[in-house]
C-alpha cells in the first residue's frame, strides 16, 4: 500500500466530482515525467491528499488502476498545452475532511518526511510545487497532517474493476465526434460507433491476422472478445480503430487482464505479467500454464499497436 | 447442426431488418410452445429458412444463442397479446435469395420431408400454419426448396458474442423508461441506468449475499464483474435490477458462459453445465477442475433468481 498527495491544478473541482485524477502520459516535449508515470504505480487501496488552492479538503482512495483515456471533455480549456489524446485516468473515491487542512499551517510538524525528489510542496516555504502532480509520500505525512482518517478502504475498491462514469462521458464525446467527421461515410462512421458494442466490422478484420485466443487457445467465436491493443479511445484515426492489425481475440478473463495492463505480450508472441498480477489470481483464473506456452510470433504490422501497449498500457 | 423454418407474423420486415428473429417465451397461458422452445434449442451455424407472405425471401445463419430479451420497440402493435417482457432473441445474419421461392407451386417436391408434427407448412394444401413459428426441418427440405446455397456460415459465426444493434435499442428504451419514470428519485434512476456501465451500486448490494467468484473462487475486486442473475433486460422493478440477491461476482470468463446461459447453478451451488458448452472450451478456460469443486449453498433470497436463469437463460 502506497500513498500518495496531488497536487490539483486548475481540474481539481472536475477530478473531484468525477472521482478520479488525470494526467498526461508524457511532457509536452515528450519525454517522461515522474509525476505522470505515478499514476500508473498507483494500485487500487492506495491512499490520495488532494492539495488545491494550499489545503487538503479532500482525501481519496484509489478505486482502480489508471486506465489510458485522452483527456475529459469536461477540462475544457485547462491544460490546453498537454496532449489531449494521451492520458491515464486514475479512478479514485474522494471523502470530503470534516474541516480543510492548510499544510504550511503546520509545516514543522511535518516537513523533514517530505522527499528529496519529487516533493509536492517546497520543504522551506510550504508552498506548493508548481510542477509536481501525483507524488509518492510517506504514511508519516498522512499522520501528521490528518490524523487517523477511518477511511472505508473496502469501499472504495467495490468499484474497481467497473467503467467510471467519467469514462463514458469521454467515450460519448468520442462518438459524437466520429458522427460529426464528414470526411467519414455513414457505415464507416457507424462500424466506429458500433465497433464498442457491436463489435462486428472491427472482430472481422481481426480475423485476417488472429482466430484464436493466443493465450488459452479458444477459437469458439462466442467465448472471444475483440480487444483493442492499442485502445479504441486512444486511437487517433478511424483507421486504427478499424485496423484488423490492432486487435486480439481473447477469452473474456485474458481480455480483462491485457485491456487493464496485467499482462502484454513479446514481439515474438510471449505473455508479459505485470507485477502487479498475483501468482494467486494467476492460478485461481487456470491461467499459469497458459502464460508458461511458447506464443505464437505476431505479425510486423500488429508491432507498432503492441509496442504502445507495453509502453503505455501495460502497468510497471 | 440443425435446420429451421420460421413462419414470420406480421414483423417479418422488424426481424429481417435487424438480424434476428423474437419470440415469447411461453404461451400467453403461461404454458410452453414448442416453436418458442426451439429459439433456445438453435445453435451458432444452424440454417433458417424466412416464410413470410406465402414465400422465402431471405435464408439466414444462426449468429449467436438466443439471448432472453423484452419485445423489441419496433414491433409497436404487432403481438399485443404476447408478453412483452418475456421473450427470446435469436441472432440470425440474413442474406436476400435472388429470387424468392413460393413452397406451395413445389409443394408435391418437398411435402414428405415436413416433419409430422409441428410442421410449419400444411402438407396438404401447403398453406403456412398459423400457430408455427420456429420449426425444426430436415436437410432435404432445403436441398429441394432451395438447392445449394453457397452460404457463408463462417462469416455469420463471426458475430457471436457480440451484442447485436437490436439489443442496444432495447436497453436504450428500457433506460428511456427508467428515466421516465416518476416513481423513483433521480440517485435511484441513476443507479437503475448505471447498473450495466458503473455497475457500482449493484455491485455493493451484491457483496451482502457473495464476496467472491463462486467457481474460480476469485476475490479480487477488478477481475470480478456484478452479473444479474434474472438478466437486467427482463427486471420488472427497480428493485429486481438493484437487488443484491439478483447478483453474482464472477470472473470475465465465468461471467460470459453464466450470461449467456452455458452453465447455471443448482440451489447447493453446484454448477450445472450446459450441453451446449464443449468440454474442449471447458478444458482451455481452465474450468473444469472448479466445474467439479463442491458448490456453496444459496441464499434462499437469491433461488427465485436463479429458478428463472434454469428456466429461462440455462440452455438446453
Amino acid at each position: 500500500m502506497k500513498y500518495w498527495w496531488v497536487n490539483h491544478k486548475k481540474t481539481s473541482k472536475h477530478e473531484i466530482a468525477g472521482g478520479f485524477l488525470w494526467s498526461p502520459m508524457r511532457k509536452k516535449n515528450g519525454g517522461r515525467n515522474q509525476f505522470y508515470d505515478n499514476m500508473r504505480v498507483a494500485s487500487p487501496g492506495d491512499l490520495v491528499i488532494s492539495y488545491s488552492h494550499a489545503k487538503i479538503s479532500f482525501v481519496g482512495v484509489v478505486a482502480d488502476f489508471a486506465i489510458p483515456c485522452p483527456k475529459p471533455p469536461s477540462f475544457e480549456g485547462a491544460g490546453e498545452n498537454w496532449d489531449k489524446n494521451n492520458g491515464w485516468m486514475l479512478p479514485v473515491k474522494w471523502q470530503a475532511l470534516a474541516s480543510p487542512v492548510v499544510p504550511k499551517q503546520k509545516l514543522s510538524e511535518f516537513n523533514e518526511f517530505l522527499p528529496e525528489k519529487y516533493s509536492p510542496l517546497d520543504p522551506v516555504t510550504g508552498n506548493g510545487r508548481e510542477n509536481a502532480y501525483l507524488a509518492e509520500v510517506v504514511k508519516d505525512i498522512f499522520d501528521r497532517l490528518l490524523g487517523d482518517l477511518g477511511i472505508d478502504v473496502n469501499a472504495a475498491l467495490l468499484s474497481s474493476g467497473s467503467t467510471p462514469l467519467a469514462l463514458k462521458d469521454i467515450d460519448e464525446a468520442i462518438e459524437r465526434e466520429i458522427l460529426n467527421d464528414r470526411s467519414l461515410d455513414s457505415t464507416t462512421q457507424q462500424r466506429l460507433v458500433k465497433s464498442r458494442l457491436g463489435q462486428e466490422a472491427f472482430k472481422k478484420n481481426i480475423y485476417e491476422f488472429e482466430s484464436f485466443c493466443r493465450v488459452t487457445k479458444v477459437k469458439t467465436p462466442g467465448l472471444l472478445v475483440a480487444s483493442h491493443i492499442k485502445p479504441w479511445r486512444l486511437c487517433i484515426s478511424a483507421f486504427e480503430r478499424l485496423d484488423g492489425a490492432n486487435g486480439l481475440l481473447l477469452a473474456p478473463h485474458v481480455d480483462r487482464l491485457f485491456d487493464r495492463g496485467l499482462i502484454s505480450f513479446s514481439d515474438a508472441g510471449g505473455v508479459l505479467v505485470s507485477s502487479r498480477l498475483s501468482n494467486e489470481d494467476v492460478n485461481l483464473l487456470g491461467l499459469a500454464q497458459a502464460f508458461m506456452l511458447e506464443g505464437v510470433e505476431f505479425d510486423s504490422r500488429q508491432i507498432p499497436y503492441l509496442d504502445y501497449h507495453r509502453g503505455n498500457v501495460f502497468l510497471l
